[in-house]
């Protein structure tokens, strides 16, 4: 199972954002949930062997964590303004009184409070990598590296701040990267779970088959 | 310069589609303009060596393309509504009398009628390549082969017709593949990108620098 967790420095772990103006209302929450789309949909449906985690860093309600486990995701559809109607909802539900961790709001999200560590405490065992421009190659890293359960850590469009890089670095984070250009953050996740295909022994299906 | 084509089979060429349910009253224009910001925008801006081609077949005022240059574009955001925005206001401009090809809307922006014939009339040469799942792999193709000025045509959520494939591959098409998985164009567009990347000799920048 690969997890992504993207960080978003700016985006907001409130529902008072706009659907008319989702990029200038919710500090750019739209990168995040752009992101969703990259890891958990192909032609097939749904990868049901990935969770995202969007990590939401700013707004009142901050810090809070979204998470998308694709193996009881439904409705979770490629265009964006749909997705951002799921985070809206699940984002601005009641949290019940002595809620600990993460709790499910609709079919396969749920929503945490804190921030990194809320991710690292629901993580389990797992290779980290920490995507980054001046990493290693990813076509490089040895196939039993990205075997088991990864874990990437994924920037926003500022990137990571000193604070995250040095945390993922703590957690055993190898830094890797995908190409010679920055990308954006869906365009990097979109990279990764070609890797992962591509890794896949042949004959065996994708997980949301 | 690289160009993409990427047809509709049942995307609206007409402007009477809703921002509030983009998917739904489009034929899935939005699958197509998730294309635009993969084959566009990377975090230093706009990909100034790429154009995209959508090919809309669907509505009363089809076959009509829609061309998104990245040398001239301004406005081109990487969120869905003002995307769906430009490319409403680029189709409901009203033709001038006699004009013939394609017209510029909005700053890189042109619409021109026909199909898949009007985007042959404007490519000029260049390789093809049909993206296609059973496909000799991207990664085996010579740099030579993806040298020059490569056009790469996709498929939209249910693939090619009969007939474009045909169309394609009398073009002198040959078929790749990105990857062992069927993926939705933009992820396949942002494979095809970075594997062009990947190929430009190092320490030339990408041209939108």
């Amino acid at each position: 199972m690969a997890r992504f967790v993207v960080i978003g420095q700016t985006a907001t772990a409130s529902a008072d954002f706009s659907l008319e103006d989702l990029a200038g209302s919710s500090g750019r929450l739209d990168v995040l949930l752009r992101c969703v789309r990259a890891a958990l949909l192909y032609s097939h449906g749904v990868r049901r062997d990935v969770t995202v985690y969007l990590v939401l860093l700013a707004g009142p309600d901050a810090p809070r964590v979204l998470r998308f486990d694709g193996a009881s995701a439904k409705y979770v559809r490629p265009d964006e303004r749909p997705l951002a109607t799921l985070a809206k909802k699940a984002l601005g539900a009641e949290r019940p009184v002595g809620a600990r961790g993460f709790v499910e709001r609709r079919h396969g999200i749920a929503v945490a409070d804190g921030g990194l560590d809320a991710v690292v405490a629901d993580l389990g065992p797992g290779r980290a990598f920490l995507l980054d421009e001046s990493g290693d190659d990813i076509r490089g890293i040895a196939d039993a590296d990205l075997a088991g359960d990864p874990v990437f850590f994924i920037g926003d469009h500022l990137g990571f701040s000193a604070t995250t890089r040095e945390r993922v670095l703590a957690l055993g984070g190898r830094s890797i990267a995908v190409g010679p250009e920055s990308l954006h953050s869906d365009d990097v996740v979109t990279l990764v779970t070609n890797e992962l295909d591509r890794r896949r022994p042949r004959g065996a299906p994708a997980a949301g088959l």
